[in-house]
């Protein structure tokens, strides 16, 4: 997301952090309220409610970027354990909210075929994919921010997929899997640079995952 | 996998891996053979044929074993690009075939309800998480190998949900859902033990994704 436009939308939540914080509220508890919202976006979305489920991903993204902002407020008290755990509850998070919208799409939208199923399975993999990557090249100790389908921008897309209803769920899908994988391209593109360009070159065993 | 059975599996094909390696191959050729494999065995699936998609995973299994092999014989030749590579390639062939299974599941079998893909969902979902939580973690400096349910152990459920049949599908998904989100839950106390214990307690941005 670009700089200016992520400035402009935390600043309004710097007063609610720091409220958070006199509250004693952890960054770990809102990564969690967070993570119960969006599992109640999934919930509503399999139930077909699609504007409750939108209030509920609201919700969850509001939360998503409030605990980082608390944990920025007092870095002592957060650690890698809360890094950790907020990155898997976005993952938990995104998945249970794609599934509660195949669900939602096969019992209360047009129904399933196999177009829809496809890019379907496409926007999914290529959401977790993006996420992987720049985990997995991290852990080789290559920094892996490149590429612009970052967590916010998939977001976005997804509330608009709520705002336009199940018959344009497709395009939006679509256009998540087409910035997901696109952002995955490059991803491998720049650990290949990384690696070739490094004196980085040790052999580590192959992950058996 | 347990040490002495993945032994006696690997045991046979060394001599393959040093055929390969005569032959001048490198890990990355039979990287991208096994992931084409595992992609024919996805469309394989999706058009319901359950017998040639067991050869093609079976084939996509072999390559993934010698590229393993193969890079050990050689560790000049490899490095974090081949991992990251092979990491990736794990992943995006799990995704494929289990999306293929979707839609072979709808189509050929005996069709979609809410309870088969909620636990589908949960069964990819899960079976990513296992391997993004290692990721993240040794992304935070963190060795994180616990857990029962690497690749090689859901490998063998896929192979026999494709030798038990579309009926029975949903009891393979749900023993690959449980063990992966057991796993999870395995690799997430790791890390809190881990993070709680250990000196390493710096702070860092937490992801975007």
């Amino acid at each position: 997301m670009q700089g200016s436009f992520k400035h402009s939308v935390r600043r309004p939540l710097q007063p609610v952090a720091r409220g958070l914080r006199a509250l004693r509220v952890r960054p770990n508890h809102v990564t969690l309220a967070g993570l119960v919202a969006s599992l109640l976006a999934g919930y509503f979305l399999a139930r077909g409610h699609l504007s409750i489920a939108l209030i509920w991903l609201l919700v969850s993204l509001l939360c998503d970027m409030l605990d980082g902002d608390l944990a920025r407020l007092d870095a002592r008290r957060t650690g890698p354990l809360g890094a950790f755990f907020d990155s898997c509850a976005d993952r938990i998070s995104e998945a249970w909210v794609l599934g509660g919208l195949l669900i939602g799409q096969a019992y209360h939208g047009p129904g399933l075929n196999w177009v829809w199923l496809t890019v379907w399975v496409l926007a999914l993999s290529g959401s977790f994919m993006v996420s992987y990557a720049r985990a997995r090249a991290e852990g080789l100790g290559i920094g892996c921010t490149v590429g612009f389908a970052e967590r916010p921008e998939r977001m976005i897309v997804l509330l608009a997929l709520l705002i336009a209803g199940w018959r344009a769920s497709i395009w939006f899908l679509a256009a998540l899997a087409f910035m997901s994988w696109l952002t995955v391209g490059q991803r491998v593109a720049h650990v290949a640079r990384a690696t070739r360009s490094g004196s980085d070159a040790t052999c580590r065993e192959r992950a058996a995952g």
